[in-house]
């Protein structure tokens, strides 16, 4: 549809807070130029001459966002789960993204990455390719040709990785601003280049020093990852005695959130130090629970993040993640935060469904700006659900339905997806 | 099919033992009067004349084996997963499972669960109904036409538990007697009565006296549930201060394994008396990961059980896990027993996905007699599966492909199933 605007028919349902669900039931959707103009229970009169699409009983919800994905991973999601991080990186996936020095490859499994992005609820994502310059510029193609919405990044890696993986330091920084000019000259409409030093353990200082000059010039935004593991957090310390903790390694260069938005994967153990600077420094955190279940990395203090008022998404984190399926991300949180309080901290309470899917629409949504709900002015991304796989022999009321979709959807039951008011061809 | 000998041609995995996969690429599953003759890589000379079915690069496994579920909570699978186990009971099961005295309810629920079974891998489950003996008896119906092989329990409950739904010692063991004779004269192919007390805070000790002479009279096996949640335990404390453990109830009326087949459901508190116990008796144990993470119950030591060698299976749980998909169940397995080695006992290492498939076939298959694996003489359980909706850039060998179906696969990926050499329908 390319009418500036037009109008959903459904059952809608989104977050305007993290407490409760909106609903409108049997509710009118308004898209004005790739915004929401509003959710109506009956239609305004001066929209009566729009194009309304009635999804009958289906649901209707904002796309979701994913935080934290790895493109060049999808290919073994589901594969050699029996490994912690540092190991699972060096068995599993250094060894899988050398293989996008290829050009032939990189196509046949981004594009396969594409597709399954494509047909999922997902609308947005941040996403990490590998060190490989004319790979991740293609990802991107690909990415753009889906209709997401998407940041991709050129992995950096100057130090402990393979010799076949790892760039010399200023070979990282030139390719970089190389890869920067080259898509920023594309001129894609919903892609854009994001900073991705790997994490810590791969980059040098000098590496770091040389980003945040490319930072300071193109004004981009940064992915990583921080405090995963224990192992991993150890090796930080040895990396970076200077450091007072994890994140203060990356805020030592300005990479921690404070001139640009910035997404951290996992925070499964930030301590109070580095939840006090992530805070203040507006960082976002990518809560990717079944990453940290498979990885054998524990469990994130989610609940705390969220009463700490912090910007908090999901991500699937494929492949420490199975799957890019964020409903299933959704029920992960929650499950892993009921174990966190049986388990670990009885003070935490277990994460409620309205909760999560805040976190994987609004939550993460912000990342991009105005994303992730109806409330007007946002951008209109939605998902068209419909449930009637699901057989059941009571009636359920609309939040119910939904709930049952975070532990039970999957991409057979996308109807429809929406990006900015463009339809995704599914 | 209904020829004495058929052969299925495929990627044949199963398991023998716990610690690896039996794989026969492209070779041949013999099936021979409902049992199978053997596993050939070339097929003999002798069995030219039969009839082969080519599953060209499918995947043949033996059916999986649900060693707990609840027919009647399908109905609210996904639903209402905020509550602990004795508050989830009261506000979700009791009132839902209520409605089952109308038959009109029961017909239209049990026959969404009946085909979500059929559809599903699994091709043996040990299924609780409700109370209700009509009901009950619908359900074995209903479970008879799926071509399932499956023990079915009328549930017992003549304390604590609401008026709508409790019954009279005496009409719960006469109830029981009834349904009893009335399934045994239907004279099913594959539907047998399982005893089915609730669990021990429903049934006062008249009432397990009366279930220990109809076990005798009847010669039954037995379901119920076992040291799933703290609170439930103190309970039983409570209720039966005679007892030496929660296991020891049951024991004290001769109803844990002693003399006939005995499943118990979840076991994540057994302390060493109750598993010693457990040991002694023979009784299975079905594991129920997902529940134990939705109801908050906590992480069950699964590697402690295998340890000591005894039975152990995988149960859904629908509802208090969302899924019948056992692969899922398998998953779900593997990431708690990661999360409890992180977070609970660095002892006992994480499962392997082996170990959860092993557990899934020819653990949980145990308490149907030879059941579970593709040995000769084993009852011919098998499900064809069709990985191609999983792309994949790179080549990948047998055992990742079956490893990626424990994380990705469901009901879309059974290319056929059969149940004792009989094909269902899917």
């Amino acid at each position: 549809m390319h009418e500036p605007v037009f109008i959903l028919k459904g059952n809608i349902i989104y977050s305007k807070n993290i407490t409760e669900f909106e609903v409108c039931e049997h509710g009118y959707l308004v898209c004005r130029d790739g915004k929401v103009e509003g959710v109506y229970q009956t239609l305004p009169f001066r929209l009566g001459g729009n194009p309304v699409r009635d999804f009958g009983d289906c649901l209707i919800i904002p796309g979701l966002v994913d935080l934290h994905v790895h493109a060049p991973q999808y290919s073994y999601r589901g594969l050699g789960m029996d490994m912690e991080l540092l190991d699972w990186l060096e068995v599993n996936t250094f060894p899988e993204e050398a293989k996008f020095e290829e050009l032939d490859y990189a196509e046949k499994a981004y594009r396969i990455f594409a597709d399954s992005m494509r047909k999922s609820a997902t609308t947005r994502a941040c996403i990490f390719a590998t060190v490989h310059r004319p790979a991740t510029i293609l990802l991107m193609d690909l990415m753009e040709e889906t209709g997401l919405d998407t940041f991709v990044g050129k992995v950096n890696m100057d130090r402990n990785c393979p010799e076949y993986i790892q760039e010399e330091t200023q070979e990282s920084a030139d390719e970089t601003v190389e890869w920067i000019k080259d898509v920023l000259h594309k001129k894609y409409a919903n892609t854009r280049p994001i900073l991705t030093p790997r994490f810590i353990p791969s980059c040098t200082d000098d590496l770091m020093e040389e980003l945040k000059k490319i930072q300071i010039r193109y004004s981009l935004p940064l992915q990583s990852h921080l405090s995963e593991n224990p192992s991993e957090i150890e090796w930080v310390k040895e990396l970076c005695p200077w450091s007072e903790f994890y994140g203060d390694a990356y805020d030592r260069f300005g990479l921690f959130g404070a001139d640009c938005p910035t997404v951290m994967a996992h925070c499964v153990y930030s301590d109070d130090r580095e939840i006090a600077r992530m805070k203040e420094n507006g960082v976002f955190i990518a809560h990717c629970p079944e990453s940290n279940m498979n990885v054998s990395s524990g469990i994130a203090p989610v609940r705390r993040f969220l009463e700490e008022g912090m910007h908090v998404g999901i991500g699937s984190d494929v492949a420490g993640g199975s799957t890019e399926n964020l409903f299933r991300a959704m029920a992960h949180a929650v499950q892993s935060s009921k174990l966190r309080w049986r388990l670990q901290d009885n003070t935490l309470e277990a994460l409620k469904a309205e909760e999560v899917f805040y976190m994987a629409t609004k939550g993460g949504g912000e990342f991009f700006g105005q994303v992730g709900s109806f409330e007007p002015g946002y951008e209109f991304d939605a998902v068209v659900l419909d449930d009637s796989r699901l057989r059941h022999p009571q009636p359920l009321d609309l939040k119910s339905r939904l709930e049952r979709m975070i532990y039970l959807a999957d991409e057979r039951d996308i109807r429809a997806k929406f990006v900015k008011g463009q339809e995704v061809r599914l």
